[in-house]
């Protein structure tokens, strides 16, 4: 067999750098040869290091690797970010200054014009904006980005309804803890209750849907027309966002397209066989009463979304429920699956 | 200081009537001389029969209070009920063919077209149908129920804003496990759960709610034309309803206009002075992260629904969460509050 | 390869039966070709007449199965035994008699002087009871049970230790809510609460540890001499128990020995390589904060035994902390070990 | 009436400086009038630096109190303090050196061979450890602790018990996460998990329960001979702190004597009617499966400490389960409760 790629990760030692320390486990692509983070870690073990909060241990090969300076030298060609919004626009900004390829779960150039806002079985066409990135960015690097947590899940649940002309979209979520990385949010903030609030999680859904469904026209996204309005909330759970959907179509598909059109849901992850592709991106529930987080979150390896209770809505034209998993098909997963596109359509070298 | 009015309970050992138990401990006007429940408690002291599971301890007072049949014998002329719907509708109804005046908490009768479905703050005249009620159903009895409990804090919510013409409501629900009773719901079906799903409560928000916000018209109610999507969902809290709710409206008015609607709020109990009304039936938090259940339930006593988080929808004209104490507000407290504004109003003999 | 062995399970439709279906889904040796249960599943389904609670979906090949009768009519020789403690000692004694050999969770047989309480790693040369079953009970069958959950978890941690000689031991424990089955504990019991009461488990543990760790003499056990005192409570997990203990030995070893000897801890399961034995029954967490049911349960697939923080105790010799899975290795695990040890001791025709 | 004394709360921003703010409002005797707080809250008004979380808002009467440096200038004479312990070492010593008379919640000076741990219905007369304090530490003010809130819990629940001889106690506790202030504990650490490890709370049960129950020999305390081992861990409870107990007598007593001590237990708060003196310091519960958290903290408003489950320990005499309510009894009300001894006893001038 061919030998792997070796692949960093920006922001090695928060929440989202060790899901990707998972994720990249035995990847038959992908080996992870370095980790950054910042000066409080730099020099040290990756085992003193990161505060590993994961179910399944750090992986053994990862243990003893040093972490460096989040700077471009000495990492390798790939890199994953899962760095902090709050320095990922100036880091990531310098990899690809640098010539990396930077596969971001940061939000801070999801809604660049020309960084691709990727999830491949909705948008794989967008890929084309890298071919402007150079010129518009200067940079000989590329930014490739996937969506919001919340955004995923609803952004999967709504492509293949595409078909029947998205209008308006009324959203509410019940959000994981893990959504708000570690240590996040205070266990007296949220035991036994619910905090209908989530900083600028709203606008992300509103915003980055939008671009996730849009048009590739030239070397330009035009955003969908579907108008979408979002309340956010914090639940009691640890994994799996839940999102209670209403939507209304151009035209009013009968149930049993629905149903046909979400089951069939199938991309270029699954033409391809990439590695991190769920068989199904999309299953959907028959049981009135799912799905739910604790049963279904971990369908696909955390990487199928989960629909159920289709109906009619009173106001619009169907209500249904959603579920995907955060960290996974909503982070960590995400970007792989990302890489893994790039790569299978001959974007990495 | 003039005797308190004797009054009962049906369904007293169950979750309901322990609800009654606590709600009208101490209270001025009325007293708890008589318990009916299933044959099973029958003859047991009340200390023996119910399987209390409140926070705060049952009432001295009626420990050794022998439960008796819930039949109509013995029972003094007013009672409250707190039976399963399975029961209720015929137990009700022979109390009320026996002369009893019913405050009831079930289901059965709320949608009948001569029972009030009454929220006291929001449409006091309705107490109307109690006249027509004798004729329709030939009893010398009467039957007067509260709603739902997650309709109670939606219509409270809602019913400041009839006055810009409400059109469409769209209402996610995250609702307590208290609501579903006891032993309820299965902690290994909520435990860092949610379950997206509670059976006939969709209905019941989209019928109640147009039935309370209706106009009495002789001696019927004309339902309001609002149109409400409801999906309703249960989450590990322990008491608490929390609505996210967007509302249209005719016309759509500033924030301001709705947000003194909600402060200004204000209604028959608050005139009347009524033992168990809040000062304030709906108290507006600005912070933009409330109302949360661990922090406001309580509010007036668990009889204030807590509104907050006032912003335009990019759908209909605003969205903004509710929250109210759903065995409070939602239950016990609301059959007391009706009781109270009955005997206000000079309809309790 | 060899056909695998046909096995049934009683108390199929239970949670402990669906455990078992689980545990047996894809098993090397055996295949379950038949589920009994009470009368109200007989003749349906099987994903009719389970109410599946389970995170991993039922195995497909189960589905269509028909339940049938809990009589030992049509059952296969080997079967598994998950039914509640109210029938089991009836119809477990029934397929003993005839001529099944019955791998049971309940408790009914657990003390019976001729049944061996079995956990592989520790005491199977128990298993020479079975020699005598049937002269005392008069039948051609066999029954063979594993302990109750937490005293599992107790046991495994135990075992190693009796090499310094054990002779007291104080454990609190706080246990899942699994361990109750389902619906089992009322979410309105355990949100955000500690029940520190389970009924019976306090004397199953300071007698069937006793057991289990007592010698064989003959055809008899002498219990073991060491005397337990336990304290249960049941606490807001999923699963996984946790038990806190403290313990006294007749000369106290080197905290370098007592680590030694948890960390070698091995038996039969590992020297004939069962299909679902763990490489390490336990293994020593060296974290000061560990173990931890959210981190550590699923260690060794449910079948290893996490310890951790050990230290002098002021009163004994050592406290320490050890957890174990009460639905795999406290349950439906424990038996397939103990199943898969009959076979690999040619006990299984 | 006469004038109430006017009070100081240092650290008054934090958790328990919340608490003492609730704990204090409409208090009989003392008014606070004064709030000190670290560098970041000087010069904000209170509702501005208090991140507030408690379930009862603020008093109003604080709302707009300008928060001041935590140094002694502007003070009045009586403080209480909620400091964290990193700083209150140095800051309640210079309050003291001022002439302040300092109510402390902190660890620092516990065990401070002239400082009382106290708990006014156990130990009073160590109050005249106080007297020795000028001339010990040379400072005019006095500084006065309560202890640990664990240790709280378990020293009510052994202190009537000392009359039978107290010899060994082992301990484990499950505690609230409101024991470790705000934000504390990392909502992924603690939902639905148990963490079986609090920093240094072991050795505080060990050492300051032995202070506590301690006789007072001329100016110093002679620890009481009784020898604890402690387990503590952290569960998913808001509040109240759970304490599994066995205990050895040098005789041991009938079950009846134990309940009658538990049952009769008072002191010098009973007699002296203090203001946050519960009429039963203690309360037994015959219930099986009580005390719990959920259903019992808040008895005696929070100043009772619940006691069940009394029945004979096959390695000790006794064991039984207690809980309290670890943020009144166990810090801001034990600490208002000291205040009121020392006045009651015209120690506060």
């Amino acid at each position: 067999m061919a030998r792997k790629l070796e692949v960093g990760v920006l922001g090695a030692t928060g929440m989202v750098g060790q899901q990707f320390a998972l994720q990249l486990q035995d990847h038959p692509w992908f080996e992870i040869t370095w980790l950054g983070a910042s000066q409080r870690s730099e020099g040290k073990r990756y085992d003193e290091a990161a505060p590993w909060r994961l179910a399944r241990p750090m992986p053994d090969a990862l243990r003893s690797l040093i972490v460096e300076a989040a700077e471009p030298g000495r990492a390798p060609q790939i890199v994953f970010s899962g760095l902090d919004s709050s320095v990922a626009g100036q880091i990531e900004g310098a990899f690809a200054a640098a010539g990396h390829i930077v596969i971001s779960n940061a939000r801070n150039y999801r809604m660049d014009p020309v960084v691709p806002l990727l999830i491949p079985e909705i948008n794989p066409e967008h890929l084309a904006l890298l071919d402007a990135q150079a010129k518009a960015h200067g940079w000989p690097g590329r930014i490739l980005t996937n969506p919001n947590c919340s955004t995923v899940v609803l952004s999967m649940a709504l492509a293949p309804l595409r078909r029947f002309g998205l209008r308006r979209v009324m959203v509410t979520t019940l959000q994981a803890i893990s959504g708000a990385g570690y240590p996040g949010v205070a266990s007296l903030d949220i035991l036994a209750n619910v905090v209908p609030f989530i900083d600028g999680e709203e606008e992300k859904i509103e915003t980055e849907t939008k671009k996730i469904l849009g048009c590739l026209r030239g070397t330009a996204i035009d955003p969908h027309e579907v108008v979408l309005s979002a309340q956010t909330t914090r639940v009691p759970v640890a994994n799996g966002h839940t999102a209670m959907i209403s939507v209304a179509f151009d035209e009013r598909p009968s149930p049993e397209d629905v149903l046909d059109a979400l089951r069939s849901f199938s991309g270029r992850p699954q033409q391809h066989g990439l590695p991190s592709a769920p068989a199904q991106p999309i299953v959907y529930l028959p049981e009135r009463n799912r799905p739910q987080p604790a049963l279904d979150v971990e369908r696909g390896g955390g990487m199928t979304v989960s629909v159920g209770r289709l109906r009619p809505c009173p106001l619009f034209d169907y209500k249904f429920v959603a579920l995907g998993h955060n960290t996974v098909r909503g982070a960590a997963g995400a970007a792989v699956l990302n890489a893994e596109l790039l790569k299978a359509e001959g974007r990495l070298g």
